[in-house]
């Protein structure tokens, strides 16, 4: 049963339930015209697919809660919904219900339900894992502060792109159940979910920076702030996985054939520090307050 | 399994889930310091509480994502947790999982699950059917119109409260599955919330302006004063039930013996207008917008 009722229904099922809401604000999250309301729509879709996929669960319905201004036309709500729409499609998450409220700002809070028969954990890493990210690192920041810019190269449009419309990784995270050892996705930057997921699993790892996997715009940046970017620049909602050894090729393999591209950046070690290039490193990342 | 993760997990279960995600939004639904922290939590899951109630669905877990103020302090989000505990406690009700951002002004968007065998819905009433709302009408609405008010009598100190701290009606509505045919909570006005009822349902009604309970406050003050916040008045979050006539006497006996005052105000018909003492009512309640 979908809204009109004071809640939206749902069947019993086998699977576990994995639940995750996260909301986008207007003057935080993003700022207009810099984004459209379709960005918006997708963006705060997007953000939430992304934390299914880091449990690598199969989305399925999901909420909607609006605070909108006065002046918001139904027009503009029409916009955030066309937003959504291809990714709900593609993705296969169905709207179930919401709430609408007036608030002085735009903000979009949507809580996602998915399902697994066993979910992918930050806690459950072990030492000699291999760790992977997918997709490249540091786009979405690279794209943030560019997000105004005008006549880019072909490059940092790409990475506008990333910034406005991030691609959540729900396959990989479903094909990911089969290999990986844990899971964690990158929305705060590398090192800091990184350091969360080490930190729940009680482990280390140590980084390989030429491992990094970059595009085109940060390749062509001085090294410094491509890195920077790629470490710390937060938004990107890559996933990070981690994968015993002997389950490596094949998930390698697995990733190449379903298209899904993957790179091993290091490795977990037992030993409870984060380094890089055997230099320990501090795990800051987009600092929310 | 709780926060840590990206998301919350739940295991299979058997009942339908029922589904609510409701807003608070500090200048359109509190203002401070009319409401303290605690006011706020305790409201904020108070009014999702009462979406579950109006479905029959016994509460189970919640989401709570904040956005706060850059001047909000670990110890002002401990009151809002404070606020809501008592509720959470008596309604056993958990939290598993949220999230938080910055804001210019609070608000709290909660998403409530809660299951049900079979969930009372608004489509489902019948013409004959007896209509009983719970509690007092109109208190709320009263409590904001006095909420600054100094030297306030008992009876509208109680309003006050009822404004602050509204009681959903969990238990109420967890009884009423055996008995009602259909159900709404009341948040934006008995008037409109019946109207939306009858829409579903396909059905009208006629009601008796003397029956409606009011508490001591709106029976001291001017008769058209009281209709209004009765009739009009938002914020109460009691429950409608419409209950087939064969079913009234069990259903009243349930009710008393549990300690839930209910109050039957008038009958489903097949007409489908709303009549109040013979005479057409336009269904206005609380405006969003």
């Amino acid at each position: 049963m979908g809204p009109g009722d004071d809640c939206a229904v749902l069947p019993a099922t086998r699977g576990q339930l994995c639940l995750t809401t996260d909301a986008l604000m207007e003057g935080v999250h993003f700022s207009r015209p810099a984004f459209s309301l379709e960005d918006v729509g997708h963006k705060a879709l997007a953000v939430n697919l992304s934390d299914l996929a880091a449990m690598g669960a199969k989305p399925a319905w999901f909420l909607c809660a609006l605070a909108l201004p006065h002046s918001f036309s139904e027009r503009d709500v029409l916009a955030l919904a066309k937003g959504m729409q291809p990714l709900a499609r593609k993705h296969r998450v169905q709207l179930i219900g919401g709430n609408i409220t007036s608030a002085k700002k735009l903000s979009l809070t949507l809580t996602l339900g998915g399902y697994t028969p066993a979910p992918l954990l930050r806690s459950t890493a072990h030492a000699l894992d291999a760790i992977y990210v997918s997709g490249t690192l540091g786009d979405a920041a690279c794209g943030l502060a560019h997000i105004d810019g005008k006549r880019l190269s072909a490059a940092l449009r790409y990475c506008v792109q990333a910034q406005r419309r991030p691609n959540p990784c729900v396959e990989l995270g479903l094909l990911a159940r089969k290999f990986a050892s844990a899971a964690i996705d990158i929305s705060d930057g590398l090192l800091q979910d990184l350091a969360h997921l080490l930190k729940a699993s009680r482990v280390g790892a140590e980084l390989g920076a030429a491992y990094l996997p970059l595009s085109t715009a940060l390749r062509q940046m001085p090294r410094p702030r491509a890195l920077k970017y790629a470490l710390h620049g937060g938004e990107d909602y890559q996933l990070l996985l981690t994968v015993p050894a002997r389950k490596r090729r094949a998930f390698e393999v697995a990733c190449r054939r379903a298209g899904h591209p993957v790179t091993h950046i290091g490795d977990v070690t037992k030993k409870r520090a984060l380094l890089l290039d055997g230099k320990p490193v501090a795990a800051k990342g987009f600092i929310h307050f």
